[in-house]
């Protein structure tokens, strides 16, 4: 039998704490943390494999809170069991990462105790979580991850990857139709080494669930492959046990633990009321809950003598010993199996292997080319070969974007022993995007792709990735209207400019094969940024590198492709993706009728940006005013590059279901078109 | 017993236009169209109420083919059925929308049959499909719709509204997180009038279903309290019709109705294979499969004597006849209903109420002021008193969105018989939208809300209205750094110039609650055009409008707000939303320094473009180069205000968790900073 008062105290403790951080800020959601204590509490003391002195060892459990918004019982936690900061390098370090002074300061400037769990601000984080359902999604990211990584660097004797991954979801997780594309996706890969525990606790911003959600979840998950459990009262640990034990036991189908709870529990006028969610109990509200708990009510962030040593006898105490054992078998795996050691070394620091670019091929000049998403389907397979950590897949479609990996060897990963590198996402964007996420996190590289119309279903993971600062690698063809015949609803048009404008994105809309090799190997350096690739579903000319300048040209964002044959431009043609080769067409007309012009390629716009101001003035003279931006999309943004005096050929509005070529008329993207906006720009008469 | 023989018939007519088209246009999808010719058929033929001389009479089913792709089967029924076109005023005209021209020219320029449905453009598409899972949530719009119509119009002996919805969905609709949300909130409202059928034809892009999608879709609907049938032959039009017949006798449940079905079916080598969803099929094989449908092989585009005719006696007499029966009653009901029979006309054609703006308050000036989230839900509640069509509500964000109608009689709108105009939507932002558009299909005004930052979840749809041009009103509120202690994961950055970059989307973020009351003035005019309303969590200052420039400038999307005392301006301080209060501050800073400065507030982008370029140069005259804008967003876009020379104080990063005050001096939201950046621009020093 566990010692109950012990027990009793530390989830009492961690209650108090969390309504203590809410009230002292006067802000935040105090309800769900002292509901769910209890649960989290029994998984970390009891189950969880995970030391606090390490918390980036590789074979940990992953727990995930994705009620991001309960953020202080995750702050609790990492502060009770003492879990240690890390330094960049992923090397510990002595020192707590959320010191009982940051719960003090939750959501001020600087706290290690923000409104919601930040990953790479707070050690122990393992995603960062508030829009509901991105964090239950990633977690089928990171399952997905162990059971590769499993597949991939496990040796008889030597399990190096076995762990699992929990996730805390409240009922908006499960209303986010993201959560639900991303369950729908474990059940059918079999996931056994996930499991979700939903809180049931039937409030929600604007009332009862009855209002809204009435739908039986247990069904749901039933109908999605899912084992389903139910613990009727979130204080009762032992049945809490007997769940986990019960996921721990199943070894075909993910878990889902329905837990019923009462939000802000033991409050004695708040308590299964919606104001609990989101606004502090009051003053006299904590007061009276610390009474009901047997608590000091005058007592303020107390933790009693015992509860930090009834962590570190619990969870501290079977972490350390598995950790050890983890890196004792490291130790002689190394020795064994060098190459796979070093593989796991460097995947874990986000470093490629010796020789990782050494077959990316280059194109020969071609006028009739090949779309972009094809070559990049060639550079990806040549990198992947390469980086056997590489791991990716689409959205359903894979024939189209040009993603599947063909090589030998490379594989599927589904259910049924299936452990290869080509995922299968099905219809699913956004929870391809947040799982990508969550193999990130795991520190496998992922890929996703879709077409870029259908970005805009993935964006609350793409911010994501930014925001989380993992090196994802979104991938979006089929462009522009060179769609062609589908037609306005997949022809993209301002989802470059959407894209441009999310933090610490690079979008790289690459112009040929060649551009498209140079955007992968400045893609795969990336370490902590997202790249959203950009990419045609039609032939491109692959430009003659003699005649014009290199494509390495693409890692400074932009650069000068052509210019006059003698002296200075009075012209600059400024563009991206296909649209670099009418700028090239314009030009060679434009010279031939004896006017200066210089072509710009600017594949990607932040990489421009962070030049020096003397190598943008090289590539864009300021004396040179006559101007023009060609790019098959909204023109927000074309200003910046082409000024005030210069014009924009792009998009105005939606495209339309028609041949590109009727297209690219009707919209006026023709060198004639060009030409005849440049002698405008001249003045010189037509 | 029908007559099997013709019934055969115009099934295998529809199927071979579809090939037909397909092949002649070489682009599209013809194996689902195949597969579903005799779904749509028995549908249509035996149950749709639908009259196809009149494809706009308000209570006429509806029918939505969310699987968009297999467009041409929907062209086909618009033909064979001979649906005529309307006219802008929704008046019916005598010519037929598509003609068999149009689907000889499917996909091309200009003709009435582009690659996915569109409305708005082809007579009788009832919603733009394409974008996966997009259709099937808007029918939940429709659906609710109709019983909110049927709860306002009908009166006793007056049923002026019982129609049902239709939705014909494929895989990738129900792999897609939005039709797993409209689903749930479908089942939870008790739709009735509500029928999915779903194409379990086993084929996605990437190959079978069984790489993706085992989960057991009738098991998760039943989970979301649906109504569950299964038909096992897509050929066996007894047992569809009697599923139809199921659907029609279910009074508390929405129906999912699960049809087995073989993709291209009746292809001998292509039937039931990934490569016939979205490629022609080849002329061979076009040939053989007419061979196999024992069709007269070189025929092309056939369509039978007798087909058209068939349609005629099956939809088309029994829409006839509906139709006439619900005109005579309408014309009954005007008279001894007058006012409603008025409303009803009113909001067919997007007309608002006399006096509708009658009630709409004015704002004394007050320093202190409100947040615009408070003065637009005190706006909303004025207009609502007097649009009694004018529903909506909230991802589950009401109390904090101010969007609850809180006025005696509007009410919940829920299962169970509430039938009021308080809409929750649970939280499910894409499905909102999605719905929202659903219910402005039917010609109800709709509004829904959430917090900007989620906007992202929902843009699938936000795009839909602007391509659709539906007058939605979405309100998004929390609408920078000014969420404060919520931090990154819930303060927008790149939101605002994503709005913007979507073409036909009006963006207003006003500056103060007068603003707030000029902007739901425009957007209550808006006939075809969705807007954005964009909005403050924290108080801002109401301004003094006998000090400064009316509110009524907002419906120019610009306007020059203060100005020097004396003298032209020397710097311009362009902003918009909570920043305008910043530049006003500067601006009297700079004007107690003796520098001259202009404040524009510039709430709407997309209203200042369409100005006169007098207009705007007097606004922004080109001869003063010194301009700053200022906004708590990315910076993308604002080059088109402040020019090449000025300068944009705005967010180059996410933000923080921290109290705001502690955030706008982080992010240089400060008088000083913005009177500090005035005096570089002119030179001036400090």
């Amino acid at each position: 039998m566990p010692d109950d008062s012990i027990d009793d105290l530390c989830v009492t403790t961690i209650r108090t704490l969390c309504m203590d951080a809410v009230q002292k800020a006067n802000s935040g959601h105090p309800g769900t943390p002292m509901g769910l204590a209890p649960v989290a509490y029994t998984l970390w003391q009891r189950f969880l494999r995970y030391d606090p002195a390490d918390p980036v060892w590789p074979n940990r459990d992953r727990f995930v809170l994705s009620a991001g918004h309960a953020s202080t019982l995750l702050y609790a936690l990492l502060h009770l069991a003492q879990v240690q900061a890390v330094d960049p390098a992923y090397e510990t370090l002595g020192e707590l990462s959320v010191k009982l002074d940051d719960i003090k300061r939750f959501r001020q400037a600087d706290s290690k105790c923000p409104g919601h769990p930040e990953y790479r601000w707070t050690s122990g984080v393992e995603a960062t979580t508030g829009p509901l359902g991105t964090g239950a999604a990633a977690t089928v990211g990171l399952a997905i991850a162990a059971r590769w990584m499993a597949s991939y660097f496990n040796r008889p004797e030597y399990t190096l990857f076995d762990y699992n991954t929990y996730a805390l979801c409240g009922d908006g997780d499960l209303m986010e139709g993201v959560s639900g594309e991303a369950a729908s996706l474990a059940g059918h890969l079999g996931l056994s080494n996930l499991c979700w525990v939903y809180d049931n606790n039937r409030i929600t911003i604007e009332g009862s669930t009855s209002i809204a959600f009435t739908e039986d979840v247990a069904t749901r998950f039933i109908g999605y492959g899912w084992n389903v459990t139910r613990v009727g009262d979130a204080n009762d640990r032992e049945m809490l046990a007997r769940a986990f034990e019960t996921f721990q036991r199943e070894h075909h189908r993910p878990t889902l633990i329905i837990v019923d709870s009462h939000i802000a529990y033991g409050a004695p006028t708040k308590q299964g009321t919606p104001s609990a969610h989101g606004e502090p109990l009051g003053e006299d509200e904590v007061r009276a809950t610390k009474r009901v708990y047997g608590w000091p009510e005058d007592a303020q962030f107390l933790v009693p003598d015992g509860v930090v040593e009834r962590f570190a006898e619990g969870v501290g105490a079977r972490g350390r010993t598995l950790r050890r054992a983890w890196t004792e078998l490291y130790e002689r795996y190394r020795v064994e199996y060098p190459e796979l050691a070093d593989h796991l070394a460097r995947m874990q620091r986000r470093q490629l292997p010796k020789d990782w670019d050494a077959q990316i091929p280059s194109f020969p000049a071609d006028a009739k080319g090949l779309a972009t998403r094809d070559s990049s389907g060639k550079v990806l397979n040549a990198i992947a070969k390469e980086v056997p950590w590489l791991i990716g897949g689409s959205a359903d479609l894979a024939p189209s974007t040009k993603t599947l990996l063909t090589f030998k060897g490379a594989g599927a990963f589904g259910p049924d022993g299936e452990q290869g590198r080509n995922l299968h996402f099905g219809v699913r964007e956004f929870a391809a995007a947040a799982v990508a996420n969550g193999l990130s996190l795991a520190k496998v590289r992922p890929y996703w792709s879709t077409f870029l119309i259908f970005s805009d279903f993935a964006r609350g993971a793409i911010r994501l990735s930014a925001l989380m600062e993992l090196p994802v690698v979104h991938i979006f063809t089929h462009d522009s209207i060179g769609v062609g015949e589908d037609g306005p609803t997949h022809q993209p048009v301002e989802q470059l400019a959407s894209l441009r404008a999310i933090p610490g994105l690079l979008v790289i809309r690459p112009c040929d094969a060649n551009e498209v090799a140079e955007a992968w190997r400045v893609i795969m350096r990336l370490r902590h940024e997202p790249a959203a690739l950009v990419l045609t579903r039609q032939a491109v000319p692959t430009l003659d590198r003699a005649a014009y300048a290199p494509a390495s040209g693409l890692a400074h964002g932009g650069y000068v492709l052509a210019d006059p044959a003698d002296g200075a431009p009075d012209v600059i043609l400024v563009a991206t993706g296909s649209e670099v080769h009418l700028a090239v067409q314009a030009h060679e007309q434009l010279d031939a009728e004896g006017i200066r012009s210089r072509v710009v390629s600017m594949p990607c716009w932040e990489l421009f940006e962070r030049q020096s101001k003397e190598y943008r003035d090289q590539v864009l003279p300021p004396s040179v005013t006559a101007r023009i931006g060609i790019e098959q999309a909204a023109t927000l943004g074309w200003e910046r590059y082409v000024g005030a005096e210069g014009s924009v050929i792009g998009m105005h509005t939606f495209g339309a279901s028609a041949p590109l070529k009727a297209l690219l008329s009707k919209f006026g993207f023709t060198p004639e078109a060009v030409v005849r906006l440049a002698k405008e720009e001249l003045g010189v008469k037509a």
